[in-house]
């Protein structure tokens, strides 16, 4: 069994992290292949950002040349599973519902703590949106950004057990969630801070990825997720249409 | 790993029948044990025979002699998962959950196909404790006891599909559950019939349940599923209690 | 009119308290009859003991040899409700739902102070299943076990009426539910220390019991609570089926 | 014990019809008056003719020259109850919220047949407000105006069986609202034909009223429903600045 | 265009600092008029004011002798819209739907800051009937009375802006709503000492009116808010059944 | 005053359409400059071609030339609005909240009519996370695609008018919204024929759009949707990176 397991920003070295991760729980005989957008920015913290990878994404499993049985989603909270959903017949799984789902068997209410506090809307409104709220105590930031996780890992692990008491302690959760692809390998220090399950959501896709292989189960494509009707369609995949230029990297302060 | 898969009803081939269909999802080496609970009603149609398999599950989980990795409560909208989550160290699924939730990867919406119609409240009050009613397009019951599924297999497929249909066209849904542990088999029938992905509670619980063993996850116990404090408990395991008097099977009209 | 008052545990002198309670409530010409069951904890403070105390509760009373016109059950945020209406004709009142129904005609928002912080989720799981929750400012513990009530009464007294203060300057509470069956009697003291209305649920049910009687209403058999269907139910009811055995008193350790 | 029991328009006979099935209702030793507002709609169908009702319901009880022990508002669906509430000192008891109440401990899901179509939002956002609706499956309109029940009885029993046959068959209830205080005396009936429990509001009302005079309950006053604050008030009551003059009734087509 | 502004109290200087507010959002052509109710409490500040002023804003906008093209009722949290849209067939807007409407075309969550405490949860259950508090991170109370506001400027906008400032750093509100009639003016200092977008209730109705005429939509009269059927009310309108009597101001002390 | 129009997709003839339809309701001084995407599907089905779209308006209006004081997002129910916020200083306005916001001002439910059944679930989708969903009777399909309502007009009208109809008389909407940019133009007829008030979301999001510019008001930028922060981001904007190549249209089935 294959299994893409998509980053969702253009820093290689993440991707390569997360890939570990995921190897790390894939079950014999699963090969994990981690993918990097060919565009996007170095991380993605927003919903300007979560845009741009959801395309991002889309565009680089679409070009990924060799057959495959499932495709993770590898960032937290961000946009786009939709639509890899119509694009593909197999299934998508997406951390952010894999950790909630998988958190929801251990616990009577969980929390997830990602990274700054702008992600927080957004990651409520992708459990809102999913139906995965509703037992959901919190979302806290522990206000380091998703580049200075690897860059600053002593720091993060405070900061991040310090929102992850709290969450246990005043938002009464059982269950912690890491929110970020980035927080991978943290979890094992969490829990024994904190004394509850800890959830890797990329962890937590891979198996329900593996699961849903096994049992022979894909996407619905009856009604939401089924196949783009067959229209034109101007400069897709991205990629291609950018191939013959030259996309040079662009420093780019992203508003106008 | 092993897994006991607890049937709800003191129906032996069903529970029989229950453990082939685990076996049938379960991984290389796992290994599925099916238990019967030793008291209680033949089938569950209701809150009361609910409650008392809750309680014989409880019996006969606590009373299984070797040590095990995780259970999976095999009735569909039963009572009584919460009470084994205290009981026990190890994960504990309940098909309903692990169907819904399973369901919630595959389309938008999701319906149930349950049997008989007074048994519908219970699995919408179950879905909605557990918080994966969101996304539940409807729950509709096929017009079948528990029982005549065996009985009657030809009339069981069609009420299910016939249902199932309305689920899609009027409800919407895109992925149909089947909303009873004596369903095991129908579903490669009704994914043909309706053209939408069919859930078996059972094998979904059985993928969840590896998953969780394999991640090293269990019940949180820091709050609601804490361990029951040490107390004065009469009667209690009730077989034990039981054991040394003749019980014979009484053919209970429940009602005063 | 004769109402059987159920406690839900098998402490004699709680079931006493919980008698007089009620019959301090009742109208002239009520009859009020406290129950204990045969088998089960001497505390519910959980999943797996209020499991028990549904099940000895149904025990109970199917076994009470008497006519009765009504059944109240007198556990805060206990199980099994659901078990007794389908069992009988004649209306069941749980006083977690009778107390929160009442405190709705009193203020805007209630909350409900209990026993320990285990309980709350259970009985926000009981008024949200009853439809009771949306007015619920907060269901707050007291960190008092269920039997350090009676042992301990004058800090029984602070620690709930502190909670109840909280309750009602944060969480903006205007009405108090005293939410444990062994609470009888701190109602006043609450009162005159907070200035908020407090709701007994043993007193709260009397009236309704009584109120229903009188109304010629009952439950609704047409489908969640009609009889259970005429089928095999070994080993019930539990306490006839140990009855020739001797069941002892259990030091149990309830765990496995 | 003396309950006011208010009618919402300005129809005598409709206030005696209310307060006989009140007295109907009511323990041995409870006084039972019937109030009539002094201005204001011969039926209340729409939300001028209750914000109207409101305010005449309002001015009738403050002029009411006894001193009482609770008050009833015998109107399904109206507006106004807080300021009662707020007016008052002892309780206060909306028929639309003690019928849903009561209807809430006899099945699982209840539904309410009104008068016209147009009378149904006001209904259900009356029960939103109050909490009560989450147990709501439908409220129904049976197409008769208020004063059309008592001028063409057998036409209302047809037309609101009819309507709560579908309640009970197609939307799932197993409890009857009657959501008019005209409707008193249907109750049998319906109950006859439909096999579900039926709730008149106005008994449920006084049943409650009753049980909170007794239990020594009224209105929390410390927030929401506090003593309306000093201060000038221009034209109240209403009917004592109309007195001196003679207001005569006005053929009101009540648009501009 | 014509577009009435009916303030709820009868402080005649609230109706001209409302209308100098609404004057100053106006677009050009556009005639704004104050009026002020003929009866009612010169602030109000709780459930019964706020009935009167219910009536007397329909009241007064009934009597009004001149064609308009839309009314907007200057009220925060008040009662009453339904009604003025039952009797008009031009379109009505309400400052607390406005207001709500408007911020949340402005940030993810918004927060009101209003007068007193005890008309927090009016405007909550408004603004939860009106289907706009899903994104109501929360409704704070500054603790003025309505006619403080004017008196104490000074310590006004200091209180405000507190709560403001809590609103957005605790409740994570990104809009601040003025929640109160008598805000007017106060929008620019909280905006630039807090940062984030102010929405005075006024101003954004007077937009919203202005557009729903230019747009040629008026409230739809097929069903809740039909015109009232005909039939006999008596007194009404209030003002002129009281007009031949002299209806002296009463130094009401509102509670019986 | 000048407002961009940015139609989702890459028909020319659409955007035209779109921006003559928001000329009719833009206030004098308004200039409404429609912008097409430079890339992305002739017209969006589904979430695949709404999430290219929501960067391809992004791509347009980062590339817009001129200044400009607001942007309308002219797609029903299509990604993208949060990410034009974070990048821009002005309102954004999208016409699937412009029209829900503006219909619930004239009605106490509305319904949105649109195209195709798959899109049904995006419009809910966008309505929840927006909170404007409460009041929503239900989102109905005519049938049409997008470029069919163009091409045949009159089975347009006659889909969507029977749709409409369905949604007044069985849903119980009172208010109808064209959930599509390609219905313009079709609200006389819809409400000529159903009796009901009919909202355009272009030309409600004109007004609104206009009403932020005179009040001052835009995007908070405190929180969700503050400017991203500066990071490197590979091939944006899209367009420039792929203008030296030669994006020729590509006849695309979208699907791997």
């Amino acid at each position: 069994m294959r299994i893409l397991v998509a980053n969702v920003n253009t820093t290689q070295s993440m991707t390569d992290s997360i890939a570990a991760q995921a190897r790390a729980a894939a079950a014999p005989g699963t090969e994990i292949i981690g993918i990097t957008p060919r565009f996007g920015a170095d991380s993605c913290e927003g919903n300007f950002e979560s845009y741009l990878a959801a395309i991002a994404v889309m565009d680089a499993v679409v070009n990924y040349p060799e057959p495959f049985d499932a495709v993770i989603q590898a960032g937290y909270g961000e946009h786009g599973r939709e639509g890899l959903q119509e694009l593909l017949d197999v299934p998508v799984v997406d951390i952010t519902e894999a950790a909630a789902s998988t958190a929801m068997f251990l616990g009577h209410k969980y929390s997830v703590v990602t990274t700054l506090d702008r992600a927080v809307p957004l990651i409520e409104d992708r459990l809102k949106l999913a139906g995965l709220d509703a037992r959901c105590a919190s979302v806290r930031a522990s206000g380091m950004a998703v580049l200075e996780l690897e860059e600053y890992p002593e720091r993060a692990v405070e900061t991040i057990v310090s929102q992850a008491e709290q969450a246990v302690h005043q938002d009464k959760a059982e269950v912690i969630v890491l929110g970020c692809g980035g927080m991978a390998g943290l979890d094992e220090q969490i829990r024994q801070r904190t004394g509850v399950p800890v959830v890797d959501g990329v962890a937590a896709a891979v198996t329900i990825a593996e699961s849903l292989v096994r049992l022979g189960l894909s996407t619905s494509k009856v009604r939401t997720y089924a196949t783009p009707r067959p229209k034109t369609v101007i400069g897709w995949p991205i990629s291609s249409a950018q191939a013959t230029a030259a996309p040079a990297v662009q420093p780019a302060d992203a508003a106008r």
